[in-house]
């Protein structure tokens, strides 16, 4: 068996984390595939939040989870800003997952991209609402421009984490020269 | 459930890839965990090859194995150097898997420590007999004197493999302060 790309290995991560009936969000939306895999995970009793800056990747989520017949009542699909997911949750919902894709969206404009400032505000909203042994994961995409400098303030910001209060993971490949993802993944030990 | 710690995850890799028959290689026995485990992997049909320099850990290793009714008709136990493997291997012998926790042994001696060229020639011994799809699983502790010499020479060596030849993972904790083991696996692709 080939060992996981960053993208299965986030998948990895969050079924190990994520229970049926849990509150979980994707902060970036794109095409849906994760919002669609994070409403599978927590089923029709669990409740899954989606941002995302366009419009387009609002849309084109709906669309997925249409095709895919899945129940939305209790998914919320915003286009805004993940940097609000602290002010969009109820100020008591506790979360045990969170995903994002950093860069810009695929077949979508590539100079649409997110940004560190944006990025560490939204890792931090996540992580004011996440439960013990939750995971934030960070799939970064860094062969943009400014992508480089995203992943590494976002690695910066993870290093820092105090390691009585979270476990923080970074999973990369080594020998590759096309820029692959790495992963980052935040989990609350506290 | 916690994210696996780089010890947990070099099983995981191990066990995803190792099958029931195949050939693999313990290159610092230890007290013998990890020849336990790949013996189970591989099973009865299959051949362990296990590398110390200490005699002790090599007499640890067959106690375990004894203690746990282990067959050990196909377990090959070396009390010589890993930078050996390659010479030690029937030149036609296919290998799916090999793990290296380089460091001292655990309650032994901790002044006697696995070297970064010692290390380096084991691990290219090994990949001289990996299969498609197998796997070299490197945990490397290093807060002992030495150690952080040897995990960089580790990583400086698989960042520099072929692409086409070899997928290169590191596993880290990126905000722990004690040293906690990192991980690299390398896996033939081609």
């Amino acid at each position: 068996m080939k060992i996981k790309s960053a993208l299965e290995f986030s998948h990895e991560l969050l079924s190990e984390t994520v229970n049926t009936g849990d509150t979980v969000v994707d902060c970036t939306m794109g095409n849906g595939h994760d919002t669609l895999f994070l409403t599978d995970l927590v089923g029709k009793k669990g409740t899954v939040y989606g941002f995302d800056i366009q419009g387009e990747a609002v849309e084109n989520t709906k669309a997925l989870l249409k095709s895919n017949h899945v129940q939305t009542k209790n998914v919320y699909l915003y286009n805004i800003s993940h940097a609000k997911v602290d002010e969009i949750l109820p100020y008591e919902t506790m979360i045990s997952g969170a995903i994002f894709n950093l860069g810009y969206l695929p077949g979508g404009d590539k100079t649409i991209v997110t940004y560190p400032e944006t990025t560490i505000a939204a890792i931090k909203g996540c992580l004011n609402h996440l439960c013990h042994n939750g995971v934030v994961v960070v799939v970064a995409y860094y062969g943009h421009p400014g992508g480089e400098r995203e992943k590494n303030t976002v690695l910066e910001f993870g290093s820092q984490l105090d390691q009585k209060q979270y476990s923080v993971l970074k999973y990369s490949f080594l020998n590759q020269k096309h820029f692959p993802p790495i992963l980052m993944a935040i989990q609350r030990i506290d």
